[in-house]
């Protein structure tokens, strides 16, 4: 049998080793400050154990990993309503594109791109403060990773409030459908700060937990969502997951993941792990070079792919 | 345990009972007669055993489920060069959209969206007859199918070829940026035909048996293709089987996917079954609609979503 | 000889009767509250002669008719180099598409779309005070129409920024890509407020007469732009005046003309008159619909077509 | 008074000595054989004298100017019907776009954009032998310009044939919306050899005068079409000549005009001449750069612009 931790170490040994890393995220200078040298990944087994490697405990910006999480907590206060207002079809577009919400009536393809991101984070303000909104978001991924200590970067969050104007246009042109029901401001306010949420590999695969063991955290035992939802938000993520990426990323890593410009991925192998890598340069899909690599050799190596094994 | 055959047969009779069974295709008069109230669906387990219910044996046009086969073929006499004319993300557009050709300079997104099957077709006809290589293909699904009854149904392709005009607009548009090598006739003569092969849900579940088991047909032992190459084609099923309705399958159902205007269905789950449904009738996006419907209950009963079960 | 004021008057007298009158934009209340029956018109010919009928001194909301003053006074300020921000093409889309935008990098088409006015809006105001922008602006069409009582309608302006989604995605978009200097509230509130100027048609046909001749008022003989300049201005209203009703406009009446949602059209017959016409109620394209046809009418009584004459 | 033949044999010497030429259309090798230092240029008066400077009689592919021809000749076979088939506003896209096709379900944006052509020439063909519909355009030409010599050139048509993929993909695309009648293979013949009529300035000029003159040969007296046809066609000249360069060409000349990518312009100044002009090199929109340098220079210099003269 394949020796997890080996693996993980190994794998980590060579990533630090390599040269093609990517473009770290320069488009706000908070997230172009971090060390391009970085990575980090942790595995939890389905047993709780933790193999971790590299910089396992340095907090990055998870930036649109964040959505998974609203997603999750949207659907528990709104469930299936959520619907309405967002797809669940991939897009053929990059992340932040407005084509198509022309063409679809400011209806976003799935909850993965930015404006469905949005259109979500405005379901859950849905009448509140974006104080208590965002509070909201917060405990519910310390309550997930167990971990108090995980915080919003507010640097991070300022700096793309500032410039984040493909957002504000994204969200206005929703507003115009009257698929945003709160004030924009307030909408985006959230949404710029939970994308600012800083976590580290070992609170994020913690965090995942969930989503690969049938909604249900299998160290309290505390039920998340059904194992229905479970299935399905991995299915959103595997489709999604990665921008106009996804595809690529469903073909060579074969596991549901949700990238972040950060340089954070979050995977998940049902029934067997979760996982959280880190390492900042991007490709020109706006998805951690390293990480995805990384995930590849991982799958393949302990056969996790959900598309089949090497044997029967 | 569930049993399986008890599964498929209550399937099967809840079909049967619905009214909701969708529109039967009237692009062409031959698709348009097929009786709207047929249903047939077969499972094969990873043991061989056969689990069929309704119509099993009753041959119908597999459409675009071809594409899967030539897909493999084609991987198998080009290698990864194919993926320099033919892209791998969803195209988030219906399955005969052109816009998205003109945006990327003739390369389509994936190949299962029809500009890209035709120019799948136009690598496996490299510079060959019509005839050849549409036997090829046909000996090809025969092999895999164990089956020298498989046929193609020359009146379907015939009406295809005096209708297919938009088809006929993709391949000369990708011809414009030298996509397709072959003349434009005679890759569109091949992919005409092999899109009018009838085969029965019996005949498609045991040629797509490669796919849910490492690429190795396991009654014979023999590989088809690579155990990586058949996950890989799995992925492209997932994320692309079922046109604008991609990411809606792998949210209902969970299972690598490809679909038919004939209102077939094969799916694959990785390690278990191959899977082949038919119901004439399509939904707004042009796949079987009880047959999707027939493969969500079969997945869910069965816990064979790749995206998780109901226990941890 | 035909007379002048007998054509403008049987044109009113034939609108009034008229009951295919279009729908009167509603997307603001204080726009939707005007009468639909309303009509008026005011021709000035090369002498200043008045030829007034109907509703000729009800001031209405000029809209996008302002597009035109703010290019003049835009292009007097900074010259050419406006054609770095704003294309001179016609759009092929509707007045408030986001679509374009994408495809061209923040580029807007032509100076009379939403997003092209208010690029020319923000440079006008180039680092001022918005209260000082909209007084130049104001300033310059009660100059221009030699009249102090023209007055920006506050409510039309403080409805407009309460709901003018679109138009605030427009200009966040763009922002993105840099074609706006200024903060985008800055930006809008001018925008909003100068399409909330109120004129009559007299003020307005006034206001319009230095396209018609040469730059130059022909009353004071003060020079308002060069001949060559007018000229251009007179080529992009025919080109690009009417959204994406432009062609049929050009095609129907066959002078240059600036349409807004309040209903007003101004058109100019170069050398020979100063035209404006107001019916509140929109075709499809949001162009007034009796306007369109009280201006095609005259055209072909007075022989006034661009295009050509009825004799040689 | 400015004296024509001077300003004509000026502009044509200028024209000779400039270097910047743009670049001669090379998909064709027929059209990539041409002597990219030709320059010619016709004017005809009102009176009928002829003003010739350069290349005035060596023949071009006149290419899309035949556009302009085949409208007026479909328009005086069906009438306003034509316009059932192609709509009459610029199309804010390149000549040869698919992607508006598709969502206007398959109806081209107007006649001088090459799918509108292609749709407009199907109605000229209408159920006749393509040799038939091809001989009458081709009398129509040879009436207009009073010379029976004008010729298909074979070599081109042919060319246009075999290499015309993107021409092939519009008009299948439009048969799949049934907007094109007759066997594409019929309609693109006729297409493609009209493309290819080959004409000097000197015939070109001659055969546009009816535009010129209220529908009207001034020389014959006979009608062509009638004065409000011959506004309308120049006003769609105007708006839709020269592709996605149509607002530049009325920014810049002030003239309705029909652009080919062998290098020719037709241009119309209403009620005073019929302008040809040929200089192969090409800009980025398609249209001749030097020929629309020379049309600038000559609208300026004789006042010719339809929107407005240095004079009140």
């Amino acid at each position: 049998m394949t020796d997890l931790q080996t693996v993980v170490r190994e794998i980590a040994a060579e990533m630090a080793a390599r040269h093609d890393r990517g473009a770290v995220a320069n488009y706000i200078p908070e997230l172009a400050r971090v060390d391009a040298g970085s990575f980090g990944m942790v595995v939890i087994d389905a047993e709780g154990k933790v193999h971790a490697a590299g910089d396992a405990d340095t907090p990055f910006s998870i930036q649109s990993i964040s959505k998974v999480f609203t997603l999750t907590l949207a659907l528990g206060m709104v469930g299936d309503r959520l619907w309405r207002r967002v797809g669940r079809e991939p897009s053929g577009n990059p992340f932040n594109s407005i084509v198509q919400l022309e063409r679809e009536c400011g209806v976003p393809r799935n909850p993965f791109i930015n404006a469905g991101a949005i259109a979500v984070t405005d379901l859950i303000l849905s009448g509140h403060q974006p104080r208590e909104a965002l509070g909201e978001i917060l405990r519910f991924l310390q309550f997930l990773a167990r971990d108090q200590t995980i915080y919003v970067d507010r640097a991070v969050a300022e700096s793309e409030k500032r410039t984040g104007f493909r957002n504000i246009a994204l969200a206005n042109y929703m507003k115009s459908f009257s698929v945003i029901d709160n004030p924009v401001d307030f909408t985006l306010g959230v949404y710029f700060h939970h994308c600012a949420i800083a976590m580290s590999c070992r609170q994020l695969a913690t965090a995942g937990r969930y989503l690969a063991h049938a909604g249900r955290n299998p160290d309290s035992g505390l039920s998340v969502v059904s194992p229905e939802r479970a299935r399905r938000i991995n299915a959103l993520m595997l489709t999604c997951g990665h921008y106009d990426g996804s595809g690529e990323f469903a073909y060579r890593v074969g596991l549901p993941g949700k990238s972040g410009v950060g340089g954070g991925i979050l995977a998940v192998a049902p029934g067997k792990a979760s996982i959280a890598v880190w390492s900042p340069g991007l490709d020109a899909n706006g998805n951690s070079h390293l990480g995805r690599v990384a995930l590849e050799m991982l799958a393949k190596r302990m056969g996790w792919s959900i598309f089949g094994t090497d044997d029967a």
